[in-house]
């Protein structure tokens, strides 16, 4: 079995932690900030280190190419590194720069791939700053159009085409091209590898997911004489329905999972009563028909709360994403490395989104999971050891290998 | 009795009704901005036109003064021309203007009073965009610093001071001055006058308040995989909190109120758990002993609350006002003046609050109440008829006239 140089792939990770601190020992680097664009020039120099050509696309995604004995669609390994406000630093970086130490451990044996090999950095899988997330992997995979993508606004009404612009990684290349397969390799953000002991964790297929965007509308009023019968408090209606969403996620829990992630209103001051409110709810569960039942419950349990708080509610937006089942045969390829290596492994579903999940639709794909501590992520604590990420990178270096080189 | 000029007073409310108009027939005119600063200058030049001096203390209140035959403390009538960010024509702005007809009304009548009579236009009633209201009134009468006002910051990080300073409005005149008594007319701000239809409110006393700033902390983690039971969410305990403030108000209705009116959280992002959330509680009740027992069944709620999403959580700031009693001898000259006027009256209580409240402590105080249109308020459909202003701006003459002429 070949092996990675781990101690590269630990200066490597350490080197990107150093690039958009957060405040806690994390990172803060969200997408297309200076931070960003500082973490994509370490790349390409790293890159033009090896002697790996770099493309940018017009999405921003990086693609760092190894050559192979031949031409035609390379095999694929990305992930992403951006970052939550709160981020760790290995969500997404992990996948990115152990494809980046899978080519040059190939370099440095002078194994020429029978396929080129690609890594590849999406831009903004995170979804923190611009919504939603996975988006540039959707506009490669031809879910949703380059146009769409750079109308998308954050939350100070910068654009994302000039925010693009403005690190100036708006590449000439298309978005979207023929990939052989992809590859991703990712912390696992839940805590069952670590708590159990395991070295490996073979994705063979995603948690439903199901993504509502609730709106509520009430009346302004003032919050002293206005009668308790009279008011219409879009607070109220929110709050209801983010409590029945984390109700329900306990009730199907440990499999199903929901979450009332934002909560905006408007004025959203004392004195006044809020004629508006935004909810994101978020639910997942591993089988399909659990998922919808429960999105089903909480939009049940949001009428009732919506009627006792007197205020309208409707669903302005929903997403779906994550009943994917990987490529058996690229699910295999993972399995059978760690078996060569000698590491422990177990198949389990990702409940986390990934760019993989769009990437399914138009080639083999299959994801790979590298323990994390207590399972902490999208929080400055998430940490890995040095251990967890050479086993994982070594699985991937010899699953991409195999597949490159497959005659 | 003396009577106004009604078709004056009612002109002069309509032009401010045009100085910040609102998007759906009503006002936003907050504090300290540039349409503050134009309602302002209205204001010096109605005063101006009838030889009324205006004085600008250091807080930005605004006194016009119309000499009586002797000196001494004057007789103060006011109220507030900032709204809310969706505030209605009338909500403060009718004491303002009916004060400055009072005035008009006496010069045109040839009547100089015994005492001066003044006209104040508190500053930052509302407390829409600097927190909390009543800020200026609360300086002039020595409950808080004028250093303390200075130092407030708004949504977007601007300081009271500079926003003062910016509309030109900081004056030179000290904040705090001795006054023979104090008069404010206000629209009810709730339904009763309306419903009952009744022409005048004799403002005998407040609702007690409890005001409540509730912090939350929890951690960020992933929406995705973090099992439901290891989940601090901060947005699930300010969501039970909102909800028990509302269920509390409503068993407590029709005399008790309680609302959450602003709920803000951090990160607050898709993908997501937020580590910090703030809740802003408002609790009223005319009984003081049944004020403190709702905040209480509110604080024990938000506790249970709190422990089911395995957040912490404190009171970090509480503000209490309301209980203050009215002066008797004022409150007669308002029922003596709507008897003589030949107008239906009634004793109420006040519900929202007003600059009266402090000036209550340092003074002979009392509010008088007209009719608006379904108690709506806080809102741009907020509406009173002329006979409203009217009959409530002829009370107030023959009241102030009566205490300014006292021997």
């Amino acid at each position: 079995m070949l092996t990675i140089n781990a101690d590269r792939l630990w200066r490597t990770l350490m080197r990107s932690a150093e690039i958009g601190p957060g405040v806690a020992g994390g990172l803060k680097r969200l997408t297309l900030t200076p931070e960003d664009g500082e973490v994509r020039d370490q790349l390409k120099a790293w890159a033009a280190e090896d002697g790996f050509a770099v493309t940018v696309d017009g999405a921003g995604n990086m693609f760092v190419r190894m050559e192979g004995a031949s031409d035609g669609p390379p095999v694929l390994i990305g992930s992403h590194l951006d970052t939550q406000v709160t981020g760790g630093r290995f969500d997404g970086i992990l996948g990115v720069l152990g494809g980046l130490e899978v080519l040059r451990t190939l370099k440095d044996l002078g194994h020429v791939p029978k396929r080129p090999i690609e890594v590849v950095n999406w831009t903004n899988e995170e979804g923190a700053r611009f919504s939603p997330p996975m988006m540039a992997s959707a506009v490669f995979c031809g879910v949703e159009t380059l146009d769409w993508l750079y109308d998308r606004v954050d939350d100070d009404g910068v654009r994302l085409l000039d925010a693009l612009e403005a690190i100036g990684y708006r590449g000439e290349a298309p978005v979207g091209k023929p990939v052989d397969a992809y590859f991703e390799l990712h912390i696992e953000q839940a805590p069952e590898l670590y708590d159990e002991g395991i070295d490996i964790g073979v994705v063979t297929a995603g948690y439903a997911v199901r993504g509502l965007l609730i709106r509520f509308t009430g009346e302004t009023a003032h919050t002293g004489p206005t009668p308790m019968d009279r008011r219409k408090n879009a607070i109220i209606g929110a709050s209801y329905g983010a409590v029945a969403t984390n109700e329900v996620g306990h009730a199907y829990a440990p499999l199903g999972k929901a979450t009332a992630s934002r909560l905006v209103a408007w004025p959203n001051k004392p004195g006044i009563l809020s004629s508006f409110a935004e909810l994101t709810v978020d639910v997942r569960h591993p089988e399909t028909e659990a998922a919808d039942r429960m999105r089903d419950e909480i939009l049940a349990r949001i009428a009732e709360g919506a009627e006792k708080a007197k205020v309208k509610w409707e669903v302005v937006s929903t997403w779906t994403y994550g009943e994917e089942r990987f490529d058996p045969a690229l699910v295999d390829l993972y399995r059978q490395a760690a078996k060569g290596l000698g590491l422990s492994q177990k198949d389990m579903m990702s409940q986390a989104g990934h760019d993989a999940y769009y990437m399914s639709r138009v080639a083999p794909t299959a994801i790979l999971f590298s323990p994390c501590i207590d399972g902490i992520t999208h929080n400055e604590a998430e940490d890995i050891t040095p251990a967890h990420a050479t086993n994982a990178t070594n699985v991937l270096l010899n699953a991409v290998v195999a597949r490159a080189d497959r005659d």
